[in-house]
């Protein structure tokens, strides 16, 4: 994590951990999607701007690293920067962290499609214009 | 349960417990919802009946006991009775059972909306002559 | 809710609401259960005190009514107070609101459990008074 | 899939559809756990030995494609083939199939650890000969 990426805090709730006493490794992704949604807000992408009726946005590919547990009651830090932006997709690395160790890397994209065709379609202008400059140099 | 009640099968897996190591005490309404499908799939309601552009369903209220826990990996068999049958509505009886022993009782009512107002509206008159037929004596 | 109640902020993402575009009646449970787990930490009960290698709470009876629909990307308030404290359980009610509008209301029973027996067993001491103080008139 | 490929079925509930009336991506996870489950009980592995007192298995890194969207009331079938097995984890490749179309592509790598430490263990003999006796050609 950069000193200049966006972050947004979660706790481990029961609803999140396993019979191990771990967070389940599929709630990380949970926590990762609101953290993403914030940080689209924090760009001025509220919720009607990433989920119309025409547009929505689709997880196309994820590549995610467990590296340490989290438990029960943990406070962690969910990260969102921008590695690329294209014409229909974007790609975000995010981290799980707690404090400062890391707890799951993961890499993903994000793809824009029609709602009633669930076809790939553009970026709006200003969205792609805003995630560009946010890309990590 | 009574001899004729519908019943569907559902294995218990990591998803579905908790660091307790039992179920999580709201996974068992995600069976019961299972079993409630499949109930209306065998009265001749399949989802596109159940949830259409106009109509779908909502849980008005729901009171459930929950008398013992069941565990990672058990089988557990869900039911589900119709005790009444409204203009609008309909409650049924759900239990959750591990062999014949009760492990949650439940009792909700489920309320057809319109999908764009979500105001009430009636049952289909095909779902309500069906649903009578099944009340429990 | 009284003005001295308990209230704990949730955001509505994606991951809670269901494809009729409205939180999944099954999910203001865990909205419930984290504004639970705060409200014991307010009172100076954190995770390893309700928790622990002997002890954890498990729910006995539910009964929740559903008002009116969350849609995604809603701040709802969760509320609980405590409605009556035995020596090993105790009933809280709990409201989901939106602004001051009423989503779910909700009454509900924990009960104390021995963790290796699932047995009940009683409140220990300090939390007993602690909830007790909380009764509302 | 090649012929010889372990394969389970789910069905698509609302549980596990998002409001874009598509399986929500991250449940897809847990239909494949689902069916390692089932996959590892027909090698003779069933919950006992895969999460014991010492032992348990977690994710260490997974790798998702997501090709086409599944919707509700879908029935899926997910695979499950064995790619390589290590001292102390072993690699999957799963599917997610609707007819023959593929839904979801996913690789993944699961680590023995032990439960308390947390530490990564050996996997016991007879299921790494088991195992191995899977890998695909």
């Amino acid at each position: 994590m950069t000193y200049q990426d966006f972050s947004f805090l979660v706790r481990v709730y029961i609803e999140d951990a396993d019979p191990g006493g771990i967070v389940y490794y599929v709630n990380y992704l949970k926590y990762m999607e609101r953290a993403r949604t914030e940080f689209m807000r924090t760009l001025g992408f509220d919720r009607s701007a990433t989920f119309s009726k025409e547009l929505m946005f689709v997880v196309r590919d994820i590549e995610a690293r467990y590296i340490a547990p989290a438990f029960l009651d943990d406070e962690l830090c969910v990260t969102a920067a921008v590695l690329r932006v294209g014409g229909a997709s974007f790609n975000l690395h995010q981290s799980v962290l707690r404090n400062n160790e890391s707890i799951v890397e993961c890499d993903l994209c994000l793809a824009a499609v029609n709602r009633s065709s669930m076809m790939p379609c553009r970026l709006p202008k200003d969205m792609f214009l805003a995630l560009r400059s946010e890309v990590s140099l």
